[in-house]
């Protein structure tokens, strides 16, 4: 299945992406969040489809997706997971996965608007693959991993450079800024995308390619990590865990390169379709 | 007011301190969440208990301390904000606040048991005094922070050093193991604080006091911080931001002291009760 959803910021409704048209399974009665997937929300979703499908009505296109799932209880970011963007970012390649939070606030829909933060002069892109949680996860092996996991959404982790590296302290500055984690198109549940560590995925900005890599370059992979951060934090049904961005930000540009308002993001990943957001200035 | 959660885990009900009890409050029919402060719950709640107080049953004292607040967006927390507790981490006194997420996930009741992660050598205490966001901020002043804050509570940010400083990256994967964020015992209002800028702070381990200081002390203080970290984020209400803690942590001493099963820490600030959390191993 494709999970998206669908409607007016902060009143998204549950739909599905299916192979020509978007439809409204409100009438399940379930946001797609912690209490759905820790419930077998998949499973129970996908009996109910069985009986009801046919009754449920077509999206109209034009309306606006939110983010594919309601706001988890937190966002694991891994860092420098793709080795020549590590080297691109100044960083040494990493023996164990560095991890980052970023503030579940800054959560938007897959073509919202990104907003350059007031202050900011280095707004840059990330194309990112990223899981989504299906059962409360501690101390798990990497070759349970997969159990644990609901499925797959595109993610483009937005980061304000002057605020992650050259404010004091920790990354969170420059990765939580409202508009900086827009999600979707969909959901992928994890029995439509085979290899989840072998994935194309890439980045245009106003229709140049910049980004251009592939999953299979992971320095850790998606079971990995997952089992990783299980070690260090409880993981619970809906969280996501984005998992490294490749080669090809602007920061890694000689001279660098950065948003600017009216620039265009458009990215996506083998299997889990296409998203575009516009950088806007903040007013 | 001074807001309790009590009950089993996962099943708290609100209720309130009194001067010489508790009572349930479960009759008003909130949960102190994001939703309760976002509709100005205080003062609804305040008075729906002028007609109703006297029908609140009263709580047992043997009865478990949840949270006084329920899960909120995001933990928020200023490292190295106390100028003699810097030195001793062996950080430099930093100029700007260093910000850091601690898990959701952690948050316990006050008095309940801490416990060692797995593989843990270096677990380590930190009284703090926390701050909870009464409504939404984003690009505050300084001038204006005091009516975004809804409250405070003790907070223990329990911390593994080896997991925060010898891991590659971040410092998060530290501080958000599971039991590593003891709340409470009450969320006081902030119209029972005069000032939060000037409390008495300290901890205990097995009855030696080992962290005592004042809030006086802060490089940064509680409407600076807030103010600060709404220009990188947006603040929800609920959302709990802790200010750092004084000189006296384990890591600190030489050689470091770090907790052991059965220890026993007991921390207070002046206004805001007294916690006692026992350490136990994993298992």
């Amino acid at each position: 299945m494709k999970l998206i959803r669908f409607g007016a910021e902060g009143n998204e409704k549950a739909g599905l992406q299916l192979e020509n048209k978007r439809i409204d399974v409100s009438a399940f009665g379930e946001d797609y969040n912690e209490h759905f997937f820790e419930t077998d929300g998949l499973k129970r979703l996908k009996e109910w489809l069985k009986t009801n499908e046919s009754n449920c009505p077509a999206i109209n296109n034009a309306v606006r997706l939110g983010s594919p799932i309601a706001r988890p209880s937190k966002i694991v970011c891994v860092g420098l997971n793709y080795a020549k963007h590590a080297e691109e970012a100044g960083m040494q390649i990493p023996k164990e996965p560095v991890l980052f939070f970023k503030s579940t606030t800054a959560i938007v829909g897959p073509n919202d608007n990104v907003v350059i933060p007031k202050n900011s002069t280095k707004t840059d892109w990330e194309v990112e693959l990223a899981i989504v949680i299906g059962k409360k996860a501690s101390y798990i092996n990497i070759e349970d991993a997969e159990d644990y996991i609901a499925g797959y959404v595109l993610h483009n982790d937005v980061s304000e450079r002057a605020f992650q590296i050259e404010k004091e302290g920790q990354w969170c500055k420059g990765k939580g800024c409202d508009t900086f984690a827009p999600l979707g198109p969909f959901l992928a549940t994890k029995e439509e995308i085979k290899d989840p560590n072998h994935l194309e995925l890439w980045l245009e900005v106003n229709g140049e390619r910049l980004q251009h890599s592939s999953t299979s370059d992971f320095i850790f992979n998606v079971q990995e990590v997952v089992a990783y951060i299980s070690q260090y934090m409880t993981l619970l049904p809906g969280d996501v865990i984005s998992t490294g961005t490749p080669f090809g930000v602007g920061l890694g540009f000689n001279p660098p390169k950065y948003l600017k308002p009216g620039d265009v993001m458009r990215l996506g990943i083998e299997g889990l379709g296409v998203s575009e957001q516009k950088a806007v200035a903040y007013k």
